[in-house]
């Protein structure tokens, strides 16, 4: 998995730092998760080409997690493309976005989409041959989901070496694959272990944002490799958090600890604070491997 | 007046290139014209006050002119505004920001006046103590005016010799600003122009985006001091600016010299040409004074 932060700022764009933005490359699709204003010029700037993205997770409608999308939808027509584009957001998001396409008179030529969300409960959005997505509901001042990308299951792999030796019939690569077993022409049974590796264990990211301090998290998220948790604020500005439905360093922390993540990365900044260490001071009270984020920073696992 | 142009090019934002965002500054007042996605960024690098914004002018609903006014009116609120503030635009603009506030739950503490546009005549708009704002109906592909800012006769300038010359007395001078003659306690007649200086002449600037070639747009804009005239394409795509209703260099320079203004600046370029030059070349070949917007360009008059 590899995963780019294209903007990782609280409430409104600085002058050089992005609101929410997130693309994640999962067994070779590319996914966006989060679409503040300016998206589009983040990913214009990696190269991304546009017709990779296929699938687009919005976790609220605040301004600073969706006002890029309708300018990205707008620039993929612009610039021609043809395949289907798949958006999930709350409820409230089609009409958004319909509703300006409409008063624009420019409908996309490609298939658009939508996927309202309203559970409260955790959901399979996508099952994907490779991947699963499901939803985290979150807990702030409008409806809001964080979102779960677990790889599936990876084939076992051929132990070339092994099937050369025991001279094993090509027909047979896709059942070692699936973990069988294989009868040899003489009746000999060969376990499928002798023939085979284990395959790479299958990678997982949570993305949370925006939520207040959510325990029953931590048992949605149990053991994924990296979350990335909001850390709008520091200590100092519990009272802040509480009333806005925001989460402090300190608390994503927590989170993590008591998931046992393998790593945490804290984001969603708020602008208050020029010196971003001590959110990494704080979090390490109760959590080692914390990272922050930065607008055009990689993570691969 | 002073014209900053925030973005210039057509369609989409490039990797660094915004589109359509103009900051005019006339008489100590700043309206924003047009906002491309991106424009709050755009201010925030030159350092503008937001709340010196209480005016903003949308020609019409395409995505590169509006598509970052509801991250602007966002972003206002969020840094605690409290300032009015006028948004003049096309029937339909007050629908698409206010379902996307009321869906963020995050409505202004401002007062936010929306002034829906539907005429297909020019009509006054704003009747400020210093200037006036005037609508341009363009001819596009959606309902669309470009915007003509007037400021209003200066009074006349006190000559300041002159008066102490003839002991004009301190209750006298707003007469005389306003062009009034003075009799002295003698019976004198004094004639105004004795005692004052022509003020500095009233200036103007007409902003036209988006718009096919329109003949009668010359009239409209005689005599203007600075016109912008979009120029998305040159000669060899005459057919494009056709179909699609926009305007070449050469057609934007007709105007300029048919309406015998000032300066003409081209902008609204498309990214199918690498060098601009062209553009001025082409637009010289009917009226001489071209400049080309771009970003960050500032012009003073």
């Amino acid at each position: 998995m590899q995963l780019t932060i294209l903007g990782c700022h609280a409430a409104t764009p600085r002058k050089n730092g992005q609101t929410t933005a997130q693309l994640l490359e999962i067994r070779g699709q590319l996914i966006l998760i989060d679409c503040g204003e300016g998206t589009q010029m983040q990913l214009r700037k990696l190269g991304v080409k546009f017709a990779r993205i296929q699938h687009i997770f919005i976790s609220h409608l605040h301004g600073d997690h969706f006002y890029g999308l309708i300018g990205l939808i707008s620039t993929f027509r612009l610039l021609g493309r043809s395949a289907d584009l798949h958006i999930y957001g709350p409820k409230g998001i089609k009409e958004i976005i319909t509703l300006q396409l409409k008063l624009a008179n420019s409908w996309t030529d490609y298939a658009l989409y939508f996927h309202e969300l309203d559970h409260s409960e955790p959901e399979q959005l996508l099952d994907h041959e490779k991947f699963a997505v499901t939803t985290l509901p979150l807990k702030h001042r409008v409806y809001t989901n964080g979102f779960l990308f677990r790889e599936k299951k990876s084939p076992r792999k051929i132990n070339q070496d092994a099937v050369v030796t025991y001279g094993i019939d090509i027909a047979d690569m896709e059942n070692l694959k699936q973990g069988k077993d294989i009868r040899l022409a003489d009746g000999t049974l060969l376990a499928n272990a002798l023939l085979t590796l284990d395959p790479e264990p299958s990678k997982s990211y949570a993305f949370c944002s925006d939520t207040a301090y959510l325990p029953k998290l931590a048992d949605w998220v149990y053991g994924v490799n990296y979350l990335y948790h909001e850390a709008t604020f520091l200590d100092m500005h519990q009272d802040l958090a509480k009333k806005t439905q925001h989460s402090t360093a300190a608390e994503a922390a927590q989170i993590a600890a008591t998931a046992k993540v393998g790593q945490l990365i804290l984001g969603h900044f708020s602008s208050r604070y020029p010196d971003r260490n001590e959110f990494i001071t704080q979090a390490q009270k109760h959590f080692n491997n914390v990272h922050l984020a930065e607008d055009g920073k990689r993570f691969d696992w």
